[in-house]
């Protein structure tokens, strides 16, 4: 093999390799993860159930993949803010736009990731624990960060907050209806903005 | 059957049923609607199965019946609120509270009625999707009836923030540990809090 050649087929590799997990995403999607099987799978790809078998060895893997490439698709996200040069508050603002425009392109993923991810067993049970937590501790710190800076409001209590805000994100993909009369823009524009006003000094709410 | 007996044994039935139900609740939300079976509630009752079918005849309507019974405790609370003497801001802000601590006192319930309902099937699917949507409205008619009056925000759009404080609502048996540090009072006012403050005007975010 030529270099140019080993690289076509490293990449031709990968692009199958992420068919096969966007086929799995819609499949556990539509039936969910206990009634789909690996042939389902292969047929969405339009391969033989055989060919899978090198890119996975069970449908509890293939479940497993799809939960950690989502999780770093949230990881680039947070990566991203993280290397903002900017006030925890915007710091704050920015990942709350971005996280729920990424939520509302990829309702399948998303909807798979908390719906299914109690199929998972041992080590990548433990692995996806790991993952909701790191997800959950991000905004946390984003809300501890900008407190600090005295950009919130004095009583807001930044483990609640992160509840709340996460709570409201994940059932995005349980009514957003993509292609209806609201854009993603617009619903990840309103939802940032509710969720930064119920953090902010000044409203006229009190106990 | 003397009349005291016949009230009687209408009273011990009405009991028998509702220990049905909270037992059918408590197996379902261990095992999963799919995987438990008729025998694993009458285990739960401590009778014999056979027994159950005074009350039920499938499975499928024992969910329908505990769905039923949950939507018609928070049609209770619905009802009180509506027929409170207040200001909209002030049943809006009570409704919060009351629906928290709900969820808050009933988790196992709550989490049977989200992660389970699509277990049923016609007619008992339909009725559930009508409940769903008349749980969503009342909140959508609080919000806007607030709105009207001038207590909120102008731009609060009444349907997203249904969908914002029900979202984080509904997520509350995913994370609350009852006997935990945070008591239940201590989430249902923080959430209500900060349901409240995202609608009202006056706070410092901006688009």
């Amino acid at each position: 093999l030529t270099v140019d050649e080993s690289f076509k087929r490293a990449k031709a590799r990968r692009n199958r390799e992420s068919d096969v997990i966007e086929a799995a995403i819609a499949v556990f999607y539509a039936k969910g993860y206990s009634a789909a099987t690996i042939q389902d799978v292969a047929d969405a790809v339009g391969v033989l159930k055989g060919s899978l078998y090198h890119y996975i060895s069970t449908k509890e893997q293939l479940l497993h993949k799809v939960l950690r490439g989502s999780h770093e698709q949230a990881q680039a996200i947070m990566a991203q803010v993280s290397e903002l040069d900017a006030p925890p508050l915007e710091r704050l603002q920015t990942y709350l736009r971005l996280i729920h425009l990424w939520y509302l392109e990829h309702p399948e993923r998303v909807s798979v990731y908390f719906n299914q991810q109690h199929h998972l067993t041992g080590e990548s049970y433990a692995e996806m624990r790991m993952q909701n937590r790191e997800f959950e501790l991000f905004l946390r710190g984003l809300l501890s960060e900008a407190k600090r800076t005295g950009a919130l409001a004095d009583d807001v209590d930044p483990k609640l907050a992160t509840f709340f805000i996460l709570g409201a994100l994940n059932s995005l993909p349980r009514w957003y209806q993509p292609g209806g009369p609201l854009s993603r823009e617009r619903v990840a524009e309103e939802f940032s903005l509710m969720a930064t006003r119920m953090l902010l000094p000044g409203s006229g709410a009190t106990r």
